[in-house]
């Protein structure tokens, strides 16, 4: 059985909301960090007490290295020893990100790790990455990024020869600042095992177009929350719309049950959040203002790419399609990170 | 009065729906550059036959330089001899900036021109730049943008002191690519007369936190384009939920006159179309799906930018902050084109 250390520190609604994520969770051993009283411990729930949280601190490099009692230092640890699989951080994303680099290194071949986003879209959800851990780029990144797009969609979401496309300004293969350029043509080339269908602009949000979108950190972070910002505000102006008038109102409440629906197709809990990919482990960041429910689906997303072996298939793709990270490369690190 | 001269080849609907826009418009002169056969002239409108059209050309410098008959070339370069005061083209976006670029140069001090629209948002329209003239920026460009931005948006909209923001994937100074961060500190300690507001994320988007958000050329684009398919993949999903029962169908139809009203407010023919910033006199580029009403609002828009006066506006914003193109780079034209 799978085991996943999860880190409940962080959480808006406290840790007792991650431990009754953990209870929802079947097939799967969990070990909580966090302040013992606050978590019950069960057949396959071990609680350790780690009530040191450094979820709020601006600077989680250096809060990581200067803490090891910390919650997610502890939790990390565990995985890194090899007591436990897979991490699940309700904490900050910057803190599961410093910490997991600080302490499981990158995995083999992989120049930097990146943060992935199934992005929940009526009928058409896709993987976005990197949502926002590399906001500068090189070509072989963005190379990167869509082997282990296409390996996490293919493992974990069972996705057939997911789609994989590079976002840019137009759908030719010469639009887009040269780092795009430069990956489209290297995709293009040499796409070992991968099914990339080229370019998509940001239409393609919502039309299907895609399983998987690749794009820097900060061409991705601006997308995730646009996104977010122009779905509220269109979502306000139809509530704001409803009630508007006597007739609106009552049109409103006779709608309200199929719009349910839609809202729960939109949920960001049923994608279990932000997902770390790139490193020797798996790593999941729910939203801080997840329920237990959104927990739940994290611990789940995580035990299944364990079974599903992420990992090891992003290496069987960047080694099928010449992407690996070369050693001379890995020597001289400094340039690289 | 202002004269304006119109580029009518390249609309989805026809030179003749161009036409009916200019004919829409009152206290404006306007002379139209198309087939003659297809638009009337009137007390104000004069035609000049002009049926070349490189509307759909796909290499749209070229196509500038090799066809000075074309009807954007024209009316460019009745802009350029003075007998027209600003540019309204319904062709590519693409050919209306070369043809501008080749034949009106940049405007004194400025370093790149820029594409800038007014989104549509509920409640909360704001002026969005670069939109995809300049993928690639250095932090002056950024910091132009801003001072041009701010000259539209007070000089066309009547925004007093528009708050002006940098988008970025964070509101800390520091967040962001080397680029971003520059431009926030230079923003920062040289506004001169900017209303600079800091950085504002992708949430932004309707929340009205700044009536001018600056980005560089892909980043912006992309935001434009992830706005709109977010927008329609969301709206066509309510549209789908009122129709998924009877109860749902007579729902939607009680709602459907308080909707349109938002329909007319995220109506993208009002703003009239993309602004092109930064060169010697004014461009506006309506989308060639426009009909009549948004080509009338393009005059509108274009004729209100010369009575405003945008370019001196913007001239003395630069000079203000200390941010003018300087001679030395001018001469050294090469890098920064």
């Amino acid at each position: 059985m799978v085991t996943v250390a999860v880190d409940a520190n962080g959480a808006d609604r406290g840790p007792a909301e991650v431990a009754r994520g953990a209870a929802l969770v079947e097939g799967v051993r969990v070990i909580l960090f966090g302040p013992r009283a606050e978590m019950d411990a069960s057949a396959h729930i071990e609680v350790v007490d780690a009530p040191v949280s450094i979820a709020k601190d601006p600077d989680p490099a250096r809060a990581v290295r200067r803490t090891p009692d910390a919650s997610i230092v502890q939790a990390v640890q565990a995985v890194a020893d090899g007591r436990a699989d897979a991490l699940v951080s309700g904490g900050s994303t910057g803190a599961a990100l410093a910490a997991s680099l600080f302490t499981f290194k990158r995995a083999r071949g992989v120049h930097r790790p990146t943060l992935a986003v199934v992005v929940p879209v009526p009928k058409a959800p896709f993987l976005l990455l990197d949502a926002g851990a590399n906001v500068e780029v090189r070509p072989e990144h963005l190379v990167q990024f869509a082997h282990m797009g296409a390996a996490f969609m293919e493992a974990v979401m069972g996705v057939e020869r997911p789609r994989v496309a590079l976002l840019s300004n137009g759908e030719e293969p010469g639009k887009g600042p040269e780092v795009v350029v430069a990956a489209h043509a290297e995709l293009r080339d040499h796409p070992g095992d991968l099914n990339f269908v080229g370019n998509v602009e940001g239409f393609a949000i919502g039309t299907g177009a895609a399983d998987v979108i690749v794009a820097d950190g900060f061409a991705g972070n601006v997308t995730l929350k646009v996104m977010e910002g122009a779905s509220a505000a269109l979502l306000g102006a139809v509530r704001d719309a409803a009630m508007s008038s006597t007739r609106a109102k009552l049109g409103g409440l006779l709608l309200k049950p199929a719009l349910r629906g839609l809202r729960d197709e939109l949920d960001p809990e049923e994608a279990g959040g932000a997902v770390l990919l790139g490193l020797r482990k798996l790593g999941v960041v729910p939203h801080g203002s997840f329920g237990a429910r959104g927990f739940a689906r994290a611990i789940e997303v995580a035990a299944r790419g364990v079974e599903h072996d992420v990992t090891g298939r992003t290496y069987e793709r960047l080694a099928a399609a010449g992407a690996l990270r070369k050693v001379s490369e890995a020597a001289a690190s400094l340039p690289d990170q």
